[in-house]
């Protein structure tokens, strides 16, 4: 226990530090520990309240996986943004009932539409520390991908454990790149049902031109609802499954924030990289991100151009595009702000003053010494393929190979007993995965598919001859040179006569032996079953990687840590989706020399976007709304109209989405939906004048489904602050 | 002078409607009138010194004609916008010493460069209200074209008495659309050189891209000297002329102004059409500029096309692809203005009141309707053609043919005495008509001007019948239909033919007789030959409609000016090219919901703007001073660094461009050089949230000067107050 002790203790010693910074995505438990400055920021309740994940608030905040939501009713009414919800809407929508652009209000129970498949919510019930436990097995003698195999063991034994409870998800999560393990514990509800969603032109509004944009005027919120059995437990979904009462829900407040306001954010931050050292961030910005986003605008072009504007191929491709584009912009964020910013410069000051530090105690230098030289060197050594794993990683866009590779994988894993298999294959991931074999069929045009798999196989084939995989190059005939002419031919051939394309025989893979894979004539099969070998091999090297990294990693960020103490500076895990509390306050900033961005953006906003034209078409009774001018209820003190979208210094990232914002008295005033692009290096680096969260005002949804949309069953339904 | 007492009584009564609206451009007399308002606002001197043109400040603003400038030192510096001098730097300019991008600064007079051909200083000296002079010629008998006649010749008369004194140049100006008259008298300078301009990366810094907008970075300034004869008297250049002495130099600020300050700007604004009916507004913004925007970017597109970037033939347009461009941006942002706006609302609401007003009282509709309705049908008429002029208008940027034109008009008048002749023609244009041929040879390329021709032609050629003109469509053979190979043909044929092209053969033909015109095998002369007749008529049907305007407009605007008097409203005479003044405060504004943009931009914009890249190439010397930070003695108080450019509530427009912007105590705190895209509409309607002036900071241009370009010489001269 002595590194989670070292961990906690230093939070003791942040009160000081923080007062200014609103950086951290904190783990519950070390709320009470922030106590001080929670209060002096605005918290009114106490904090030890949120400390407790079967207490109210906590436990009022879900996760969708990837997603945040809330409970708002205990009748199991459930929050979150709109692209949360986004694959529910289109599951339901229909060409002649599109509910992406509708919208969509269950007027009672009854009119509520399944979420689309696989689709959970969580609740997370009990957090543990597991380090020890996990700790204690790891010998000296276990090094390299022994010593994954060994954490992964006890993994999945705590998990199998844990599990053993029917309804219930567990998984082991490593905090501070291996310092510390937590097992979570999470009631998986399976039936999720689609309650409202205003329509596109409110919900999605600016679409990909706004996306990590301010000002934003996008109303990103949906409606779920948790089903469960009679009995209370989770079930699949039945007409007889009634709602689930959650233990508390969210009281959503008319009054909102203003400028200054304490607001905190609880949910499910993904990931973020706060602590990657000063090389990893340089390779990162220099060489990584640089190349991810010349591929993304490559795939984007390539498909745009494959799939023609209002195709059938192109609204299967609108999903993966707008995940493309996504990350795209994203990264350009990323690169450009790092281009301008002091992040590298910072990044090496701290470390060379953190190496001076180790340097200058020789305990320390023995402690710490060789655990940096380490790291160093698999870093090194990781660098040395990252352009060819890459490259790799993009081609995996063509869903007839990926797909083709995860079925064989399946065969090999389930010849294994079940607590053995990997991660993904096991009994317990078999839903998803039929999931993600019939969600293709929504998502794959053989002929825009051959043409991604071509370009990268492009790029590939100009890789160094080193990096390169025999069986791969041996498959597409390109050993001796890329004759495009060739593998196109060959690819025409493959996905011509590849069945895998076609739902049902791609499910009917499932449970077939290894030995019919390898006799199966299906190119597609065959290509997976001649690449299974270097797969395994490459994927042994990640592990034994991983297994190296797990020394090295968890003891650089003791010295960090121990450093940060040192510093008088704040230690929290960095994101790795579980649940944290970042909290901050209303507050604008200023993007560039002579700009303000104002905190609110408000209705009259919509107007002066409002094109007629999507993603800029706000639905003509919302205009006629905001005309009319019937704001009282809603309306922002200062600004006199209905706030639409809210600044805060929150510290978030994606998984974050969905997230219910709370006032000082954990009364819902938000729904945090994105960042701001100029903020978006935050994810390596926090400053507190550009890492601004975007919220919906909780007064733009109340006035939206009252004035607007009529969603009164909701409101009515809901705990409304109204004083 | 019965009217023009009706315009300055309404003055009297404007103390308090004025408060708030810093809406205006006032003729200088008009200012005493508003000493309380200016009192009240900042002016720390006597607001009757500013209505003395003979007087400091007055004397010290100049015109260059088409811009202002002002004199900053007994030495006759000019202190003017680098736009404004840029003819001169481009003059200056060689492939191997590109002015342009270097920057220029002459360290001693010796050093200065004469500016570009035709270049003038234009010092106004008296202003005579000629009102009552021409309208007592006036007779109800004289009506359209006898009634223009009648106005040019007074006109003509009143401006040849007065420009029997050498050295002057005067212009009789119509104010309120003929309401009143006024004789302007300015002395011409017409030595004028090149003294200083910083390098494009300052002086043009954000280039097209930045231009109408805020936030921005650029250094618009130059410097010009004004040299005369030994007598004082003006004179042609000579190496023996000296510098001229102004009669007063403004004083320059080191010091400068903070948000909320009084500011007044001294300067020639262009045009406005303030005062135009809701008809014409509507015309103009849904018809005309819609139109005239496209026929720029089609311009814009095709000369691009045909002058590949980096060749000689771009070299030459690129000047009038910035002016193309420049008012494609105007017009765009003045339709999307009024779109979004309230402006036609505004002007359709104003003129059913003063409909009703007149209606209201029977004297009022006797005097008042008839000059309503005559209006109206004079400007129903004048539409029914406008597309066809708008669309010759741009075919006259083919300068073959517009030369052509010009040079057979120039022969046509000199048969008539020099007093009769067209204004343009007289003795006193001819040096402005020979620079202009000889300008022709650095801004023509035949295969360019022929695609521009051919491609107004086919415009043209889709007119209906009646809109089109006989000699034209005959000379062009397209009375039968276009043909676009036979006219592209036929084109070929005259730009290989003719010889107009080459500028001795250009000023050749001034001077040539009618007759020679007649007779010649010029395809381009024949053309002007051809169309000569339709030329006049169109010209004649012009004059017969500015005639009858003549009498309905100068009425309208009686009404208007009765009506505004009794609803206390402000009134100025539309800006119209003479000098002005208009004051207003340090202030920011908000583009749109959620932004709001501060009034100081600063050295960091810079920085942060700089690409390396042309337009947002800053100089290495200048990143350098940046980033080592002396900014003391100019640095802005709170914002700790040197403010690049600033923004006002000055009602400025075109014209205004390097107009000195003074403090309460008339010292030189920036150069007015932009307005606003937002703001963009105000040549038609001023809105106080979003109309604001661009201006260089006076700090700026002392600490690039100083501390950057080392023209401490030219600093040393002006007098600078830094207390």
């Amino acid at each position: 226990m002595k590194n989670s002790v070292l961990a906690l203790s230093v939070c003791s010693i942040l009160t000081a530090a923080l007062a200014n910074a609103d950086e951290g995505m904190w783990q519950p438990h070390q709320l009470p520990e922030l106590e001080a400055v929670l209060k002096a920021k605005g918290l009114q309740i106490d904090a030890k309240s949120i400390a407790e994940l079967t207490a109210f608030p906590m436990n009022a905040v879900i996760s969708l996986g990837g997603c945040t939501a809330s409970f708002v009713s205990k009748q199991g009414l459930a929050l979150t943004n709109h692209h949360c919800a986004y694959s529910s809407i289109q599951h339901n929508s229909t060409a002649q009932n599109n509910l992406i652009e509708r919208g969509f209000l269950a007027k009672t129970p009854a009119e509520e539409l399944p979420a689309a498949p696989g689709s959970k919510i969580l609740v997370t019930e009990a957090v543990s520390n597991v380090t020890q436990q996990i700790k204690q097995e790891l010998t000296p003698q276990l090094q390299g991908k022994d010593r994954f195999d060994k954490i992964d063991q006890l993994r999945k034994e705590l998990v199998a454990e844990c599990e053993a409870t029917a309804g219930y998800r567990c998984d082991v999560y490593s905090f501070h790149g291996g310092l510390e393990y937590y097992l979570i514990k999470q009631l998986e509800i399976r039936d999720v049902r689609l309650v409202h969603a205003p329509p596109g032109g409110v919900g999605v509004f600016g679409g990909d031109i706004d996306n990590w944009m301010w000002p934003r005027h996008t109303g990103d919120y949906a409606f779920y609802r948790a089903y469960v059995g009679k009995d209370g437990k989770p079930a699949d979904y039945s007409a007889d499954n009634v709602a689930f009462v959650p233990p508390s829900a969210l009281k959503v407040s008319a009054k909102g924030v203003q400028q200054g306001d304490f607001v905190m954010v609880l949910g499910y931050p993904g990931r973020t990289n706060r602590y990657n050292t000063a090389f990893e961030v340089r390779n990162q910005f220099t060489t990584v991100l640089p190349a991810a986003r010349q591929y993304r605008q490559e795939a984007i072009a390539l498909i745009k151009q494959h799939a023609a504007e209002g195709s059938e191929a192109r609204i299967k491709y609108e999903s993966i595009l707008a995940g493309l584009a996504n990350y795209a912009k994203n990264y350009d964020g990323m690169i450009q702000t790092y281009q301008k910013g002091t992040t590298q410069q910072r990044k090496d000051e701290f470390e060379a003053i953190l190496h001076r530090w180790i340097e200058a105690e020789p305990s320390r230098k023995a402690k710490y010494k060789p655990a940096l030289l380490s790291l160093q060197q698999l870093l090194d050594a990781d660098t040395a393929t990252q352009q060819r794993d890459l490259i790799l990683n993009y081609f995996g866009y063509a869903q007839l190979f990926s797909t083709s590779r995860k079925l064989y994988r399946l065969a090999l894993e389930q010849q294994k007993p079940d607590e053995e298999r990997e991660t993904g294959f096991q009994q317990r991931d078999q839903e998803r995965f039929k999931a993600g074999l019939k969600r293709m069929s929504r998502s794959f045009d053989g002929a825009v598919d051959l043409e991604i798999a071509l370009h990268f196989l492009k790029h590939y084939a100009a890789l160094p001859k080193p990096q390169r995989l025999a069986a791969f190059d041996q498959y597409f005939g390109i050993a001796e040179g890329f004759d495009e002419a060739a593998v196109r031919a060959k690819l025409v051939q493959i996905y011509q006569t590849s069945l895998l394309s076609d739902e049902v025989e791609r499910l009917a893979w499932i449970g077939k032996s290894v030995e019919e894979f390898k006799t199966s004539q299906d190119p597609a099969i065959q290509f997976a079953v001649a690449l299974a070998d270097i797969d395994l091999q490459l994927e042994n090297d990640s592990k034994n990687y991983a297994g190296k990294l797990a020394v090295a990693r968890p003891k650089v960020m003791e010295a960090v840590i121990a450093f940060n103490k040192a510093s008088q500076k704040p230690v929290y895990a960095d994101a790795n989706g579980t649940l944290r509390v970042t909290f901050g306050e209303v507050k604008g900033y200023q993007p560039r020399d002579g700009v303000a961005y104002q905190p609110f953006t408000t209705l009259k906003g919509i107007s002066e976007k409002h094109t007629g034209q999507s993603p800029f078409n706000a639905p003509a009774a919302q205009l006629a709304a905001i005309a009319g001018g019937d704001f009282s209820a809603y309306a922002h003190p200062e600004l006199k109209t209905v706030p639409v979208n809210f600044l805060s210094t929150v510290d978030t990232t994606g998984g974050n989405s969905g997230s219910p914002t709370l006032n000082g008295k954990a009364e819902l005033v938000g729904l945090l939906f994105d960042g701001v692009i100029e903020g978006i290096i935050g994810n390596y680096d926090y400053d507190p004048a550009l890492n601004r969260s975007i919220h919906v005002d909780s007064r733009y949804l109340l006035w939206q489904m009252e004035k607007v949309d009529g969603a009164t069953n909701l409101t009515a339904e809901m705990e409304i602050v109204r004083e």
